[in-house]
């Protein structure tokens, strides 16, 4: 960052097809650092509370942070925000890849997009320009066949895209958002959102590299992490997110049958191993990255599947696999391709198919609803189909497309007790009974139930290098899986902090850089005298403003709640008998309001916002109790 | 610290005549890292509710810092700490010279002193061993007196002591710890503990240099400290803290005469130049210090000043100087040489004199309060009597030995609404109404009225090297001095926090090592993988603690108060027309509270206390709001 800097913004409105750059006011990004707490905090300012989530109103943020694009394995990610279709709260979710740094190199720090074009229109930029142009050619395209004819009509392949598929046209609810066809900003619909605003693409071409204050410093970190990378990420490399399949599975925390059972006879099927001996054809990379956790697969038959949209991680193995007790690799994948083509969440995709699957057992859904197709736990064949109709809105897809919330609702009071989502958002392939910390995380998460802010429980409750890695800030002894007391509480305060410190420096949490290497590297990259002080006080302030915004929209301490099923123990395996007590939970949940210094209706008070520097939200907000 | 140290900590009963040595738990050191926050949780955990300050039951705790004795300066200090017989609060100071490094040497981490001496007693400390002696020949001597038998009975002038004077010994409520002569715990009144104790002197000898982590980092660092001091530090050499005294008269910060004004025609006599030209004869260091901020000054008539005994601190040029409307400088230090020879706190004693000159004036003593000595502001002779009564508890003293709180109660409400205390304490020698959140500290400051850990004002309120300094904690901008606004609130916290952890640390705040280079400082020490974060959180830990212990003893908001004399503006000068406005300091209060996590009575809350790692305070507190 040349000193002085303070970010350039690119607004978009596409009713009056117009574009213009502005300058935040200083400190800005000292303060948001960019990704999640920027958005965050263009939502808070910018959006009139209830406003539709799907219509012209709502704004679409997409955003870097500091780090973006710098030479270091970690920074080619980008946040994408607004109001969620599927939750009606704060919405957000993070992609890799290239899109991300190449916005950066195009000289933008943020785009926020308002209003929705009178016809399908994509933005294209390029080094400072931007434009809004015609995408009626686009439109019903997959993501695959949409930017390769803007690659061919534009002459140049090295344009990143950030994309909806037909899905996002449909507004299913969980649409998302594909950058380069296989990196998703998967969770909370805005992929919907841009549907909305009739915006297929946001095409981005940029020359300049990314200026830093240290280029020596941060050239050094990339070397650092090179040469370490081998020893410090040689099985995220070799075998990916999918990795963690068989570990979970023994342990009975691998998602089965709709969350019914722990473990699944398909496991080693869909494993990490498996992949890499049958399947995988290469393994993919973002921008700068050595570690190379993303896969690459490609089959013939049954299942064509064409390698350019990349291979699944582990979320989309279970949801759409163990979760719908499909054990049939290829069938995943091809799912999995479908969701990368179509701009789908893979979570609350495979959630939505598991849920029609005990619906369908329950017989609780007519023949009128299934359109002839009648979902059953381990039919591959009808979890591949229902993907697609759930991506064009046909039939039985027509309702999951809704979310399981909603879908439940019109389905009765007998399909909601097992509709599984938190806020209206389908829960992922973590099982709390395994680790309670997470239960609280997903009651919490100001997004509903997600899995990437709620990771406390795996790295810190035994001794070892997640423990080692968190010494810094405190948290000295680990604290048992099962358990949701105080301490429990107080790993989730500050891993949820430094979560979203990540999600707003927009980096990834797959490159091994500990805290201390992350601060140098924002110091390096920025000029700043910064500190881990600094920079998790800028998580703790995006979680807030998160906070802030679902209050705002009604959301009350009735809303971080968990589904009711994990409440109840698996009959069998190494959990059996464990289940979470729901007033430990409702305890850990008024620890944690306390500790965040909100009021027993989870409003944030006006003092500790003055603490986080947001004193200019509390006016935003209801009375403190 | 050698890998796997968990501290050694001397126990002495001296009812009982009985020492012997613990380890406190693992983790204690990386909870706590010694001083005030050690303290702090000592007198939590083993003092009931409403033990008698001056009572056996009372614990007097001296207490080095994981820094303590390491060859960088600043590491020479020591804490002493029990419950306060001035404040019936948390009653901690900090003294700097060597007898903290010394201590260390010789094997001990602190000192926990139990009961009362059937007969005046001391304790001699060398090499891992501890005695209970005879005092009956010291009892009663000045601090010279004493420490000098020792020496030459004991044949050793290396010998470091922590004593009191005969102030401790009639316990005068603000009597303080004097280390080798010069080197005063002054504030809370912990000479007057020690003389309930009949504990006369710790003496300590220690010969084993202090173990770290890192030599060479450790070395590394003094070495920076020494070649960048006259660069860093060079007018505290020059002048010493009396540098201050012009610079706050010219903006009407000196107190005078009872804080009735903020200008002195005397203050360029007792400025730090005046004092360097004409008496100052030496300046003095503390262990491993470059810097050498203490004075020497020496005079023979009218006032025999015996340089032994250092020289003035701004606090005691001020509170003996102006506060008495006294502009002899050979007087002032007179009687701060009669403070360290006695064992009196130079501020409070100030303080209590200035109180008599304007009870005096207003004609509220009769003459059996005063005993013939009517003291009127100016009087240098009066005053330095007044001193020596005070030590003496002679006439007037013994009534001004009770502090001024005490001594206005029994002078009637009259006299109680020009008393210049918070908590029971004396106010330190700054104006609130030249820097309104150093108002907001002396109310909540957990000890009472008191500077140290109010100075937040004078660092941040500008652009500059203070605001750079903390540009680390997010603090970006810097806040108006006659602000009380949120944005002061928080840069209260913030310094409150640091602060204290420098006080946990037991480490000097006129040392020049930046945040980063202090937790660099701490990481060579011990070999933890610290972070400014867990740092700081030690700093809200002991911050809480300390408000616990106090919350225990029945403070509350009520206690949290500012005199009245600084809501009325002084007529003319700079500040003519300057109040604090009382309804803006109780806003700033209430968002205090909010900003730490404490409920509407002040009472810290159960989730801000385990985030703190103090869920064992919760249950020693009343119920939260």
């Amino acid at each position: 960052m040349p000193p002085g800097y303070t970010g350039k913004v690119l607004r978009v409105d596409l009713a009056q097809r117009r574009t213009w750059t502005e300058e935040p006011p200083a400190g800005t990004y000292r303060t948001y650092l960019g990704g999640r707490a920027l958005i965050a905090q263009y939502l808070l300012r910018e959006l009139r509370p209830g406003t539709d989530p799907l219509g012209p109103e709502n704004i679409l943020v997409f955003a870097t942070g500091v780090l973006t694009g710098v030479p270091v394995g970690g920074s080619g990610r980008n946040g994408v925000g607004a109001r969620s279709p599927l939750t009606g709260a704060f919405g957000v979710s993070e992609a890799g890849g290239y899109f991300g740094a190449e916005l950066k190199r195009a000289g933008f720090d943020a785009i926020v997009v308002h209003g929705k074009a009178a016809s399908p229109a994509y933005l294209y930029v390029e080094d400072g320009r931007a434009e809004i142009r015609d995408a009626g050619h686009l439109w019903g395209l997959t993501t695959g066949e949409s930017q390769e004819r803007l690659h061919q009509e534009l002459g140049d392949r090295a344009i990143r895209t950030a994309q909806i598929g037909p899905a996002g046209e449909k507004l299913v609810r969980y649409a998302c958002v594909i950058n380069d066809l296989h990196h998703a900003a998967g969770r909370t619909g805005m992929g919907a959102v841009m549907g909305s605003k009739n915006l297929k693409t946001i095409a981005v071409r940029g020359h300049k590299p990314v200026e830093v204050a240290d280029p020596g410093a941060v050239a050094e970190m990339g070397r650092w992490l090179r040469d370490n990378v081998d020893k410090l990420a040689r099985a995220m490399r070799d075998l990916g997110t999918a990795g963690v399949v068989t570990g979970l599975d023994r342990r009975s925390g691998l998602p089965t049958r709709h969350f019914r059972q722990g473990q699944f006879e398909g496991a080693q099927a869909l494993s990490g191993r498996t992949m890499r001996d049958t399947i995988l054809v290469d393994r993919g990379s973002c921008f700068a990255c050595p570690v190379r956790c993303k896969r690459v697969v490609q089959a013939q038959e049954p299942f064509v599947i064409d390698r350019k949209y990349g291979g699944p991680e582990y979320e989309t193995l279970a949801a759409l696999g163990s979760l719908c007790g499909v054990s049939d690799l290829a069938a995943v994948c091809k799912a999995g391709e479908l969701c990368n083509a179509y701009g789908l969440d893979t979570i609350s995709t495979g959630v939505s198919v598991a849920f029609a699957m005990e619906a369908s057992e329950r017989g609780l859904l007519s023949h009128d609803d299934t359109d002839g197709l009648e979902p059953r736990f381990g039919d591959a064949g009808a979890m591949v189909a229902l993907v697609e109709r759930i991506a064009r809105r046909q039939g039985l897809g027509d309702l999951l497309a809704e979310g399981v919330a909603r879908a439940a609702a019109r389905l009765g009071p007998g399909a909601q007790e097992f509709a599984l989502h938190v806020k209206g958002q389908e829960v992922p392939m973590h099982e709390p009974r395994l680790k309670f910390g997470l239960g609280l995380g997903y009651a919490l998460s100001p997004t509903g139930a997600e899995h990437c802010n709620n990771m406390h429980d795996t790295m810190f409750t035994s001794e070892g290098p997640g423990l080692d890695e968190v010494k810094p800030l405190g948290i000295l002894e680990p604290v048992p899986a099962n358990d949701l007391g105080p301490a429990k509480v107080r790993l989730y305060y500050y891993y949820v902090s430094w979560r979203h410190l990540l999600d707003s420096l927009v980096f990834c949490d797959f490159v091994p850089l500990d805290l201390d290497r992350l601060t140098s590297l924002v110091s390096a990259t920025t000029g700043w005298d910064t500190s881990l002080w600094e920079l998790l006080k800028v998580g703790e302030r995006c979680h807030h403003l998160a906070r802030a915004f679902n209050v705002r929209e009604g959301f009350g301490p009735g809303d971080d709640r968990l589904p009711e099923r994990f409440f109840s123990a698996f009959d069998s395996g190494p959990l059996a008998g464990v289940a979470i007590d729901p007033a430990a939970l409702g305890v850990a949940k008024r620890t944690f309001y306390e500790m965040a210094g909100w009021d027993k209706n989870g409003v944030p008070t006006a003092g500790r916002l003055a603490e986080l520097n947001l004193g200019w939200v509390s006016p935003l907000l209801p009375p403190t109790q």
